[in-house]
C-alpha cells in the first residue's frame, strides 16, 4: 500500500513530519511512502535523521498552502503545492490514503471535490475521538464539516461512526447515542427529534437512544451523533481540557489523554480513499499516528465497510 | 421585599432548604420569606435548628409534586402543591419572587404560563454560571428552554445576558460571544450566521465577534449565546468536570468551581418576576444562594432594566 504524507503542512514542518516518518519506519514498513513537498528540505533532513529510504518516495512540491489562505481559492490557485499535488496521487490511485497537517479547509475542499464519495454517502463527515474517564474512548461526529445537517445524514454518521469504532477502535457491536438536551425519545430540537426514530429503526446500528452532555467522558455511547455545529464546540471545549490541566499543572492521566496527539488526526468518513487531517501543531507522534491509522483503514478495508453497510 | 421558597423541592427537601433559610438569615435580614411546605415539617424543623422566625411566614401546601412527574399534568392536577401554590402567591403579588429545586419542567411551565413575559421578550431563557480560569465568570444562555431559535431570540439572550452580567455578576460592559465554529463572520450553522448581523448592528450590548468551544472556560467573553440544544449540551459536560475532578481526588481550585452550589440555581430570565430554580441535589449552600440572587434581582431591579434594554 502506498501512503501520501504532506510534509509541509503543520507549524512544525518538514522537521517533525520527518520525525513522525522516521519513528513510524522503526515500528513498521507496511506501506510505502510518500513525501511531498520541498525535496531539498526533506532529504536533508531524512539524511540528517538517518532515516532508512528504502520504502520512501520524495515527490516535489514547489508551493506550500499556508494556514490562513482562503481553501478553494489556494487549491485552485497553488496546483504545484504539496495539498494538490497529494490529492492528484489520490485520486489518480498512485497512493490509497493521503495525510496532512496543513490548511484544514483546503484538506475539506480537496477530500469532497477531488475524491467521490463512498456510494450511497450523502455527506461526508469528520469525527473526533473521546477519550472517556474509563479508560476507554468513543467517537464524536460529525465535528464540523457539516454545521446544518439533516435526519438522514445523522442517521448514516452512525453508520460510518459504527463501522469506523469497530475496525479502528476495535469495539465489538459499539452503542450508537444520540446528542440531545434530555434522555426520553421525543426531547429534543427538531432535528433530534426527527433523528431519534431513523436510529431506533436502523438495524445496521446497536442505537442505545439519547445522551446528554453529561454523557460525554462518561462510558455510555461508543459513537456519539451529532450535527457538526455542536459537535465542533464540544471537540473544541474537550481539547482546552488538556490545556487547561496541563497549565494547572494537574498532571492526571485522564486529562493528559485529551492531548490530541495521542489520536492522529481526523479521517473524513465518507469519502472514498483515506483523507486524514492533522493538528496545525502536530508532532512527531501524531504524524506517526496518523500514518498508522491511514494504514488501518487500508488493511481493514474501512470505506468498504462503510459502503455496505449503507447499502 | 417578599420571596417564596419551595421547601418540598430538590432530594434533600425539607431539611436542607431549611439549613439554607438559616445561612441567609444569619447573614441578611433584607427579605422576608414565604416558605412553602407540610407546615408541620417545616415548623418542627425551624425550631429544631433554632431559625429565628421574625421574617418568616410558614404557608402551608398538601401536596408535592415529584421529580419525575409530567410538569403540565402535575401543575393542573395538583393544585396544593408547594410549587403551584409558589406561582399563585408570586402571581398575585404577594411574593416578589419564587424559589425551588423542585421538578424543574414544572418549574419553567409554572414560570412561562403563570407569569407574563417582560414587555418585548419574545422567548424567556434560561442560562448558567460558567467559571472562568483567570477566576472570572461568564455567563451562557440559553440552556435548555429553547432547543430550536430564531436569530432575533439569540439577539434577545444577548441582551438580557448582558444585563444579567452587568447587575448581578457585576461585570461593567460585559463582552457578548456568539458561541460558533469558527472565529469569523459568516461562520457557522444557518442560525449562527443569521444572528450575526443582528448582535453586530445591537447598540445595546458590547459584540465581539463569535466564539468557539475553545473560549468556554476561558476570559474571552463574558455572555456567551446560543441557542438552547448546543447550550444544555456545553452545561451538562461542564458539570461533569467538578464531578470527574472529584472522583479522581485532583483538588483543583478551578475544577471546584464547576460545583454548581456555588451559584445558587438558574434564574428564567424574561418572565416579569425572579423565578431561580435550583438543581434536584441542592443543599444549604444553594438554597442561601438562590435567595440571594433573588433578593438582588429585585433590588436591582434585572429585570425592569431587561424591559429598558429591549425597547
Amino acid at each position: 500500500m502506498n501512503i501520501g504524507l504532506d510534509m509541509m503542512g503543520g507549524d512544525f514542518a518538514p522537521l517533525e513530519a520527518v520525525k513522525g516518518v522516521q519513528q513510524y519506519l522503526a515500528e513498521n514498513t507496511t506501506a510505502n511512502l510518500f513525501l511531498i513537498g520541498n525535496k531539498e528540505q526533506i532529504n536533508a533532513l531524512l539524511q540528517e535523521h538517518k532515516v532508512p529510504t528504502g520504502s520512501i518516495n520524495v515527490i516535489h512540491a514547489d508551493q506550500v498552502i499556508g494556514m490562513q489562505e482562503h481553501p478553494t481559492k489556494a487549491l485552485k490557485e497553488k496546483q504545484q503545492s504539496s495539498i494538490a499535488i497529494g490529492f492528484h496521487l489520490l485520486a489518480t490511485g498512485k497512493t490509497d490514503a493521503f495525510i496532512s497537517a496543513g490548511n484544514t479547509g483546503a484538506m475539506l475542499v480537496g477530500a469532497l471535490f477531488s475524491i467521490k464519495a463512498v456510494e450511497g454517502v450523502l455527506r461526508p463527515t469528520i469525527s473526533t475521538i473521546i477519550p472517556k474517564e474509563n479508560g476507554g474512548a468513543g467517537i464524536l461526529l460529525d465535528v464540523g464539516l457539516n454545521a446544518d445537517c439533516k435526519p438522514e445524514q445523522l442517521n448514516q454518521f452512525a453508520v460510518m461512526g459504527s463501522v469506523y469504532a469497530q475496525l479502528i477502535l476495535g469495539i465489538e457491536n459499539p452503542r450508537v447515542g444520540l446528542m440531545n438536551v434530555g434522555e426520553e425519545e421525543g426531547k429534543g430540537n427538531l432535528l433530534a427529534q426527527a433523528t431519534y426514530p431513523l436510529l431506533k429503526e436502523n438495524k445496521q446500528i446497536n442505537f442505545i437512544g439519547n445522551i446528554e452532555g453529561r454523557d460525554v467522558l462518561v462510558d455510555k455511547a461508543d459513537v456519539m451523533v451529532c450535527e457538526g455545529f455542536t459537535g465542533n464546540i464540544i471537540l473544541k471545549l474537550a481539547e482546552t481540557l488538556y490545556e487547561i490541566s496541563h497549565r494547572r499543572q494537574l498532571k492526571d492521566e485522564y486529562f493528559d489523554r485529551f492531548n490530541f496527539e495521542n489520536y492522529g488526526g481526523t479521517p473524513v468518513l465518507g469519502v472514498a480513499k483515506p483523507v486524514i487531517i492533522g493538528h496545525g501543531i502536530s508532532g512527531a507522534k501524531a504524524f506517526n499516528n496518523m500514518i498508522r491509522v491511514a494504514e488501518k483503514m487500508i488493511e481493514k478495508d474501512v470505506l468498504g465497510k462503510m459502503k455496505d453497510a449503507l447499502q
